[in-house]
């Protein structure tokens, strides 16, 4: 076996073996690299099976593969293997933007060759790709006679675990991603309390109390981090996984369309990978780039137009209650002119998008998202209404026109904003127009929602049938140059590769349940990392500044510090950062503002510096094509203190570190608000103290003291 | 109660009546024309149900009305009467195009205002019109607090029927009307046996053996001709028949959505009209205007574009395994310098269609309809699979450009085809694309088709979403100024009124299927007037000339004359008429052919001479702007002498009477090609003797003599 190292030029070798004797012998093949060793089994009932192991601890115990196909309810056994084929790659892409500015591809593949005898005979390929940091594999379906059309009833991928891992789950949802964390035993798992009292999310559908989403971090008893997700999830249904708490075997569940079929494939298809991340250190998990190298390059030729920004928008007042997305209360209702009847709190008025141009403009902010600027929002929830919104009729006090005109007299991108309600059969209809519409008026990005039962009735947001729309959305946007943000989408699997104008989706429980639920824990974003975020960037919308008494609501408040909404910004990565609160909580605060004001949504270089899923993360980043570096500290309702060896940092060059931090007191529950900055100097030999309140956390920038 | 007359401007009265007290005691309201009689009740449990009569003689018995909601399982009883409003409408107006130039629409009113106490308080008004010959009634769901968007689970409407009657049936299913008639008494119908030997029917979903789809066809044993069917089927799922055999009850059995539900509605709504048509003349069932009458106006202004006319098209030839609609034998497949492989049998090639463009010039017929034209068909059918054709590829041997300007040159309008294999989703997203391709390219119409099972997956042809479609489709095609032919939808219900662009539809089981199929009962061309007509125009590709040898399958034939192939240009009303051979077969036959150029698209007058559904049918009809008649008659395998009094005819004019028909010794079995051609001069005095053969026909065109 031998390897290159290239960029630009994926080199690879290749060497494939015949066997030369058929036979349903027991075989087995193995694969490995580093310390991550993959083995490949067909038993003597032509069963195949797979195992993975780390530094000789098990890992994937030997479990099932197959399928159970509409043509075939036995795709999973009887097969014989006809051949393997091996290859090594080595190389380095450049992602259009990211965590990093390199991305080095390396792995080892073993493609088994299957043939299931019969009338049709039939064949299937097992693709594994085994990284220094974990597995990944899928099914590859050949043109075949056999099999030209079909479909998929069931898949039977095995995760045999070796003990009863700790594990960070939210519930099996079809259509939401948006709970809370559960850390638990495996055998612990069972989604119904949850499910049952989660009365804040829009769409619950969770049929199995043993199924969990995808990524799935566990832990395990002798200190090994194990994650499965999947990766490059295109035309295919959302997998997740079945809990056997007796057995603690996981087992792939894929979300059920509206007639109950898994997928409809054509041949020659590959399902998405299968992913199983494993470290001994939480810290490798977190850069892991395994994901993101099992999707494909960018389809996207010219992505000069893509940049990532920050933001800031009308939206938060409405999460609050300040103002409302809708115009008038009164759906179905004209006054006696035949005009709607205000209600006088909407806000996306004119005057008051214009103040959040004002505040971005003078902050450097680079865009203005406006929510409940298109008529619609009376009756838009929960009505199931397929022609719920048209996308581009205004207002009557949101005056695009003039809008865009200001905004661009102020060097700031206005956001659109696309909400579905769900109803995607709507949105396609209205797509191009509603694209037209962006470039017409200068919009080079949308967030688009989908709050709401799916339109196609029946089908589910995870379905085979929405991700093949989410895909469609992307594609139809990079023809419009339009950069999506994507809220209430499947989670994401790595797609921002192949589509890098797709920057962004919520699919968790966002900072806005602080807003209208009991919110999220403050050990929540200690979670996210190692979770949803493993798929692709989050729209988490941080910063919020004014912690407590934004609603009306008694005991409601954001279940961090001010300190560590600074944080956010560093330990959950996106390039599309929102600084969410009200441009009024920031002008309060405009010492801690200058944090989101400098912080950038793109990078060179990543460091995780501790990590321990469910307590606490401190990363350190590199501003892409800049000498600064931006740290964030989070902890959960835990204080501590954060150890931080600057080793990163360019030998012999002093930095300025300007430390956002807890102030001495400070408590997310009772004090969430007193933070304190301080300036030193600090070099590469540095150990950086930053003592995180309960709830809290730290920001600091590192800039390279200037010869003076 | 009083009428008025008029043209362009209907006048109605309008009396309100209050009921002074509000009372769950047992009340009654009537309305009534010439002999039918309508009566509203409303029990002492507060359910609401009616009764019809004709003459005296019951029509329909008492039968309940109301509805199960998913917010009010109960929605048919406990209700109050608050008041009773009555009108009378007697006006005329002009179609676009139609059997008549005029149509004369008087109804007497009632609307039943219902309330149903409770918290919320809920409210629905039954509308019912009492016509001549029949009545139509609807519910109306007035604009409330209590209902706003709501979803209904049934409709509990009955038609109780006073007898065993004989009936004309076709089973009830949501994705098909292509079954051949069975005629039976009530009390037999079953429909599991024809529904699972009808093989040839592309997708078959009847779950209910006892449900027959409308408009429903009977006699009774006293003599009454009675129809159900529903007129403006609009946002709503298509209403079937169950049959209790025993009680004699019909009741409403909607479509279920893809999650069961029957319809989603946002008040203010009304469903579709529930229609009862009745005489003692069965004629008088044939030319009831009741259902366009129940309809809403055109809502296109200009329709200047709309031109009824005849065409010939590349069609029959694939359905009769001379050529085929795909270019290649091998899906998924190309040659070695990546181009489709060709089966040398494409019929939609560019020579081949300018064959028929010089036929249809040479010929005076309107239009050529191409299908197979665009790339797709190679595994178009039985896969379910979303994207499937795309409405602007042309394969490489159809050069549509060349197309388009050789049939600009003489004078013949090319008829797109845009095949959607079931697929909606991927039609309603492209369906810009196709209408602009259709614009730029000179195609001013489009036969339209829905073959196999819908995607959105789970929905039905015949259900709620689907319904929707159609109508989109409708009106996106009159945005383009582009006429439609509708193929496998759901059975019309008079939309042809609201959107005259809509000019046909197969929605029954058409000519084709004696091309692929056991065929059509010699009886089937007598009973569809009755039946699927009701509704609408149909595209029924009559004209078949070379009635045995058409295709390879022994046996096969069609199971008419030629004589009655030209007949049915009558009676088979159509705006849009195929003349379905092939080109050579007419040229075997010029002097029969001459019939099909001379026969109109579009009359001022219609008379049904005679008819009874499932024997005979003998129709006449003025072209329009002309003073030609036009007969045509047919019989089912009972050969017989239609007696036809021409008393309709120009008092004091000579008329050249042109008769084709079954020359002596005809027969559809045997002898199905032998017609004959003769001429006579008659007058309004003359009745005019036609022998029919066994499953014949005849066919007279009538001129007036110009005085030499």
């Amino acid at each position: 076996m031998f390897s290159f190292k290239s960029i630009g030029c994926p080199l690879f070798a290749v060497l494939l073996l015949h066997i030369s004797s058929i036979a349903r012998a027991q075989s087995s093949e193995t694969a490995s690299l580093d310390k991550v060793k993959l083995t490949f089994t067909l038993d003597k009932e032509g069963r195949p099976g797979y195992e993975v192991s780390f530094g000789g601890k098990a890992v994937i115990r030997p479990s099932t593969l197959g399928m159970v196909l509409q043509a075939d309810s036995l795709f999973y056994r009887g097969f014989e293997m006809t051949g393997v084929e091996r290859r090594e790659v080595d190389t380095t892409w450049e992602p259009v933007w990211g965590e990093s500015s390199r991305i080095r591809d390396h792995y080892r593949q073993l493609t088994v060759h299957l043939r299931k005898p019969g009338s049709p005979t039939r064949r299937l390929d097992i693709a594994f790709r085994v990284f220094a940091d974990g597995v990944g594999f899928r099914y590859e379906f050949p043109k075949q006679p056999g099999l030209t059309y079909f479909a998929v009833s069931d898949e039977r991928t095995q995760f045999r675990m070796a003990g009863d891992h700790k594990a960070f789950w939210i519930p099996g949802d079809y259509d939401s991603n948006e709970y809370p964390y559960t850390t638990s035993l495996l055998s612990q798992i069972d989604n119904r309390d949850l499910v049952e009292k989660s009365t804040a999310i829009a769409v619950r559908v969770a049929p199995d109390p043993y199924a969990v989403q995808t990524p799935l971090m566990m832990k395990t008893d002798d200190g090994l981090y194990i994650n499965i997700h999947e990766a490059a999830l295109v035309d295919y249904s959302a997998m997740q996984l079945h809990v056997d708490r007796a057995g603690l075997i996981l087992s792939s569940s894929l979300v059920p369309d509206a007639v109950g079929t898994k997928a409809y494939v054509h041949a020659p298809f590959h399902t998405p990978w299968r992913t199983i991340l494993v470290s001994d250190r939480a810290a490798d998990i977190l850069t892991s780039k395994t994901i993101l190298n099992l999707n494909e390059p960018s389809k996207i030729e010219n992505t000069s137009w893509i940049k990532p920004m920050k933001f800031v928008g009308v939206w938060w007042e409405m999460q609050t209650g300040k103002s409302t997305w809708s115009y008038s209360d009164f759906p179905d209702s004209l006054d006696p002119k035949g005009r709607p009847v205000p209600n006088g709190r909407h806000g996306a008025n004119t005057a008051n998008v214009k103040r959040y141009i004002d505040f971005a403009a003078a902050h450097g902010i680079g865009g203005v998202l406006v929510e409940g600027w298109n008529t619609g929002w009376e009756d838009w929830f929960g009505n199931w209404k397929e022609n719920v919104f048209d996308f581009v009729t205004p207002y009557p006090d949101f005056d695009v026109r003039s809008v865009t005109e200001y905004a661009a007299s102020k060097g700031v991108k206005m956001i659109m904003h696309n909400e579905t309600s769900g109803s995607a059969t709507n949105y396609e209809r209205q797509m191009d127009t509603a694209f037209r519409f962006m470039v017409r008026f200068g919009y080079g990005s949308v967030k688009t929602g989908y709050v709401g039962k799916i339109i196609p009735r029946g089908e589910h947001h995870d379905g085979q049938w929405m991700i093949n729309h989410y895909v469609r959305v992307a594609a139809k946007a990079a023809q419009y140059h339009v950069m999506l943000d994507v809220h209430e989408p499947v989670r994401p699997t790595g797609l921002q590769r192949t589509y890098p104008n797709w920057l962004a989706c919520e699919a968790a429980r966002g900072n806005e349940y602080n807003a209208f639920s009991d919110g999220n824990a403050p050990g929540h974003e200690t979670i996210l990392p190692f979770t949803r975020l493993m798929g692709g960037p989050m729209d988490y919308t941080p910063g919020i500044f004014k912690l407590k008494g934004y609603s009306g609501v008694p005991g409601r408040q954001v279940h961090t510090t001010l300190a560590k909404q600074l944080a956010l910004y560093v330990t959950l990565y996106s390039p599309l950062q929102m600084a969410a609160d009200l441009p009024e909580n920031y002008d309060a605060h405009p010492d801690a503002f200058r944090w989101i004001e400098e912080v950038p949504v793109d990078w060179d270089d990543t460091r995780v510096l501790e990590a321990e899923p469910g307590d606490y993360i401190s990363i350190a980043r590199k501003g892409k094509g800049a000498p600064n570096w931006f740290i964030g500290a989070i902890t959960d309702e835990q204080g501590r203190v954060a150890s931080l060896p600057l080793a990163f940092l360019e030998k012999s060059t002093k930095y300025e570190a300007t430390i956002y931090r807890d102030a001495p007191g400070a408590d997310w529950k009772t004090n969430p608000e007193a933070y304190l900055i301080e300036k030193k100097i600090v070099d590469s030999r540095t150990i950086l103290s930053l003592p995180l309140a309960p709830g809290g956390g730290a920001a600091v920038s590192l800039k390279p003291v200037k010869a003076s």
